[in-house]
């Protein structure tokens, strides 16, 4: 479905909802591939639909002169590596569906949030991919009231159950680092969180699994909070290194934390991974090339964005997916960061 | 000028053309404020233009219903740091202006250039900016026969002389560089180049000046070709280090190309700054987390992209622009990656 005319599309939108006999709601998720509408009801709302040639064919859409040709990519920052890779796994997918891409990063504004949603609504959009910002909540809203299609890239976990989300793995990840770290001999493995989503939890549950799978207790001191930035790593590090008995590994949150890492250790003399061993999360590309190169748990970010489009492009072409909700793998990338730990 | 329906944009064009007795590539230089007409003909054009009400207020026309409210970014990759720093510098710009910003990536295919190009076409632009391509000749006469407002951000200094555009003063970042090396001690430094553009020319030329000032004779063994990635400083590093005597310091193309100087000098145990200083070209935002911190020239990346969008507006609101090519200041940011040479 493409939105070219809002005013339009409410009023046919209603129309379905009126000939069908259900709510405007209930049409929207029909038309989105969204789960809880029974299926009696999604087949009486396709009919009316079918009737009024309301033809949501992707291929015969693409080949329509009136469409509006692009999509709208909005994310809060474009300010980390990790979220050019969201960028390029969407460009290339919309590329290929011959699909331009509208990009707008809203720094979680009030003013430009409005202003994005605004000009959406205006301009018409093919639909939305949001990487999920603080407020999801009330841009799902306002989507689904203006019959807006869209899929969320989230790599936080919070997306609501019924919205067409791709995320990671995060605790398997979590899992793998500390299970890796525990395989090379370390019993005092540190962690650095994330800001307090549920990839923050499922990861930290993650390096909780594998130590107690090893017996190796959990220790309070040696959980440090922290936000996705460089500093906090730093900060955390330095925390770390003045425990009366500090670790001998430390699994940051994200890469960014593990630069900071790097650093405090480069500025207290000691060397990784002779002196310390360090795991990142999110394997941004620069990261393979740091020296020593990070050893660090892999989301394939890309490939996120590229399959939250995909997800985009059927719900376009109204197809209904299988699951709301898709998780991809993540998986530990080996390099030099790691190695036993010292005998003291 | 905003472009809507090429059409009726091109009947309009050589409406004006006729009516003013001139032609259209003329109309089209006067519509997007570029020099090449004399003043007489620029006031007859414009003139004709205004008596026809094609007002070309920026102001009034953000206010009008029909805009297309969008311009489009065109770049060849997004695989590095720096593009993204356009992106951003781009977007903060537009997003003041209450535009959207279209990003389209051409990895430098025809079949994508020829893509985005149609897509401009049919469903309009306020105007366009280039990150200089390839082939950014044949582009900047295609957006001219179609009237569609443009400006370049061309930090490769290869931009055709009367193309709108902006860059950096690469001649003053590579004397820079060298004179900080020679001011700590270093005789022997070598260089990498990039990519054969004119800015790789003209940090050479800088690279030479300052040696040549200095007194120290410029050595053809200690200065590598390269292209602007980080393998091509790996390679290039590791050739100057099997120099029968090697440099002292390596003056780096870009700062990808010093993170693979920093990558074989780790490999063979030798450090920065201890070993070898390193200065690199850019100043990405990660290079200050690198362990050293990497002392690099800075180019304003993201200003360059804000003001190559200002430029886009001042053209589409009608203005005349002071100069077609605007260079901005290169600096050395001096780190951690420099220290005088050791004494053999």
């Amino acid at each position: 479905m493409s939105v070219r005319r809002p005013k339009d599309e409410k009023l046919t939108m209603a129309a379905i909802a009126e000939l069908a006999g259900v709510s405007k709601p209930t049409v929207s998720k029909v038309m989105n591939g969204q789960p809880g509408v029974s299926a009696a009801t999604r087949k009486r709302v396709e009919r009316v639909i079918a009737e009024r040639e309301y033809v949501r064919n992707g291929a015969a859409r693409a080949l329509s002169a009136g469409r509006v040709g692009s999509v709208n990519l909005v994310m809060s920052e474009v300010d980390s590596p990790y979220f050019v890779e969201i960028i390029r796994g969407v460009e290339e997918t919309l590329e290929r569906a011959e699909l331009s891409m509208v990009l707008t990063t809203t720094h979680e504004e009030e003013r430009r949030h409005r202003r994005w949603m605004a000009r959406v609504i205006e301009h018409g959009t093919e639909g939305v991919i949001l990487v999920l910002p603080d407020e999801h909540a009330v841009y799902v809203e306002e989507l689904h009231r203006h019959g807006i299609p869209f899929a969320v890239v989230d790599d936080r976990g919070e997306s609501l159950p019924d919205v067409p989300s791709v995320g990671a793995t995060n605790f398997a990840g979590g899992f793998a680092a500390t299970e890796y770290l525990l395989s090379l001999g370390h019993r005092r493995i540190a962690v650095i969180g994330g800001q307090p989503y549920k990839c923050t939890t499922a990861r930290l549950a993650g390096y909780r699994a594998a130590l107690q799978e090893a017996g190796v207790p959990v220790e309070p001191l040696l959980m440090q909070p922290g936000s996705f930035q460089a500093k906090a790593g730093y900060a955390s590090a330095n925390a770390l290194l003045d425990v009366p008995e500090p670790p001998t590994a430390i699994f940051a949150g994200n890469d960014l934390q593990a630069m900071g890492v790097y650093r405090a250790l480069y500025e207290r003399g000691l060397r990784v991974p002779d002196d310390m061993s360090v795991v990142g999360f999110d394997d941004v590309p620069l990261v393979a090339l740091l020296t020593p190169a990070l050893t660090t748990v892999r989301q394939p970010v890309r490939e996120m964005g590229a399959l939250a489009t995909r997800m985009l492009l059927r719900i376009v072409a109204g197809e209904t997916l299988e699951s709301a909700r898709v998780e991809l793998t993540t998986s530990l990338m080996v390099r030099e960061s790691c190695a036993p730990p010292r005998r003291s």
